[in-house]
């Protein structure tokens, strides 16, 4: 049953500030087990809706995020400020909120809401850090079922999931079998590949090699701002395209060179060009903003996942295992993070299982973060696939 | 003239180990201007060579480096261990020292013989540090052309240069006219773009953040070990392919975890995939083995780099105003860092100036660093390049 808004006695005071105002909650069975061992005690997942259910809950659309967003996807009366996904979701809009019930589920394990190494564990009245138990895509894809259970929803009409939430989306499909008709799976991946690992990887080690970061006991003040300034920048390059970037910044510079934090005016390696500037403007807004323990567990959730673990270490029978009726595979051809070779996979193994299931690669040039942003693209394409469910 | 082997009465001690047995050095004009403004003294280069002159130096070949390695691009008499370029450089080899009078130039900056921001400034008699003046691409070009000359070298059968390599040779073609007759650009680019300006820009901050670097000011005790290690695996990350590590790594796991430096065996983010171990054991090789603010240097004066410069911001017209005979522009078609399309753009640009000039793109899975590694490929293109040369 959902809490009241914002109701959540657990919210750890120092999170508080990253839950937006419309968040509603939906508390975890407790115990809550984990795959990988040990399990939560009144943990809770913060969930935004938009539009209205229709009697049976049929026209259920369930969106999975990737590792940052939290549940705001779209305003609303009760949070009138543009969401992450403004542009997609809405009334008239690709993913139309007059048509369908639309939930956005913030991940197990974030600092937007649900329960994360941010939140206080109860069993000690202070926050988990890295006492949180081992976190995987499939505790994230178990919870975010047990929102749409608690919503009253015996079947989503469909279920999207971009980026980390196309693997959520696989997960959930593969351990909640018949929960969603339909299935958009955007810049998402069936397992981690390597270079993706390495990224990731080294995210984590800028965090951890941060000296303030001290296995996880940072505070406001001894925050790990230089490991979050470096994880959150190198994000950004693997998340656009170089292609972009020739085109938006080629090698312009800026009028005045920006001195590293810390650093006087006359710093000898300061920021020149255009790119460096709007890679610090992404850091800036992110290294207070999301909680280094809980970017460590996500991460490591994603490195982790591999639908192929549940058949025999063949990901296309893995996929071909899932039972959905339609589904829609689609990323951006310039995308490093999760190659589009990876959607045209999941399509092509959900076919397999008997699925009507189509990729598409679009020739987007903002690479992974494409969906965000290209939604000339990426909006069409979802809302001609939705038109076409059964209603 | 070369100074004897070795005998540099300059090596600075903290650098000494990092400089090859068989490392020649020749005295650079003293003052040195630089290109940006300031000028060195009693500075140096440390090069080597392999094969014979004949008598006019007609057949003499230029190679020029990437960021990080040393003079010792292959073994000989002088020094048997095994160099950067192996497989590529020796007799009867791809680049075939029987015929050609090789010679290989560290860059000034490097840390590897030449002098740069670890060598002792004459002036202190304590190492330059961020004293060092601002080193350009062009600098580099010049105290190479210095070497060349005081090989008495009047014209160059071919420069060869890989990577930042390939900028400093269009650099050292630009402005000092007729230095060689042929031209054989690896994995290079005529200007940096956004993409590898972005990468590098992280790397150089990882080492700035590092608090051991404390403005360049960093001994062997309190070196800036973490910072060199994110620098190091963002750059081999960048270096090589997703194609390749699919293929190479997949999802093998390690028998045992690694725990990060400092981090006790338990380290719940401990390093699992073969992929992190590889990145990991290139980190431990290079950290100690390379002077970050050499690093530094090095690494902002490629983001510098723009041959358009010369030319009103024409990057094909500033090609175009070098005079070269033949050229060949190679690269790897997973290349991320120096993309094949600006191989291509520098052999259109020297074929507008009057050269004959053939790109090729190679099907190398190993990205930037193909060159290296991929001899079967790069290889027979270089050879097939050099034994069209007139003799």
């Amino acid at each position: 049953m959902p809490l009241p808004v914002n109701s959540g006695s657990m919210t750890p005071t120092s999170t508080h500030e990253f839950v937006p105002p419309a968040t509603r909650f939906h508390a975890l069975p407790s115990p809550f087990p984990m795959k990988r061992g040990g399990e939560l005690h009144g943990a809770r997942i913060a969930y935004e809706t938009w539009g209205e259910a229709d009697e049976a809950h049929g026209n259920a659309v369930l969106i999975l995020t990737g590792l940052s967003p939290d549940a705001h996807a779209a305003s609303s009366a009760a949070d009138p400020s543009p969401g992450w996904w403004e542009a997609m979701l809405g009334p008239g809009k690709f993913i139309d909120t007059d048509r369908w019930f639309v939930v956005c589920v913030n991940p197990l394990g974030s600092c937007k809401g649900s329960t994360g190494p941010a939140s206080l564990d109860p069993a000690t009245g202070r926050p988990y850090r890295l006492a949180f138990p081992e976190l995987s895509i499939e505790d994230i894809a178990d919870a975010a079922a047990e929102v749409v259970r608690g919503l009253g929803i015996e079947r989503l009409a469909c279920v999207i999931g971009n980026s980390m939430g196309g693997m959520t989306a696989l997960a959930l499909l593969q351990r909640h079998p018949g929960i969603a008709r339909a299935h958009v799976n955007i810049s998402g991946s069936a397992r981690a590949l390597p270079f993706s690992i390495a990224v990731r990887s080294l995210q984590r080690e800028a965090i951890r090699l941060d000296p303030n970061w001290n296995n996880g006991e940072y505070d406001e003040v001894t925050w790990p701002e230089s490991g979050m300034r470096i994880a959150r920048k190198l994000g950004v390059i693997t998340y656009r395209s170089a292609l972009e970037w020739d085109g938006r910044f080629g090698r312009v510079r800026l009028e005045e060179a920006i001195p590293l934090a810390g650093s006087g005016e006359d710093d000898p390696f300061g920021l020149e060009f255009q790119v460096e500037s709007y890679l610090e403007g992404h850091a800036r807004r992110f290294v207070r903003r999301y909680d280094p323990n809980c970017y460590l567990y996500l991460s490591r959730s994603m490195d982790w996942f591999d639908l192929a673990d549940h058949a025999g270490g063949d990901v296309l029978a893995g996929l071909a295992r899932i039972k959905v009726e339609r589904a829609l595979a689609i990323g951006a051809n310039t995308d490093i993070l999760f190659p589009v070779e990876q959607q045209q996979q999941i399509a092509e193994g959900l076919a397999r299982g008997g699925a009507r299931a189509q990729f598409l690669g679009l020739d987007s040039p903002q690479g992974h973060d494409a969906f965000l942003v290209d939604l000339g693209r990426f909006g069409p394409a979802v809302r001609g696939f939705l038109d076409l469910l059964p209603p």
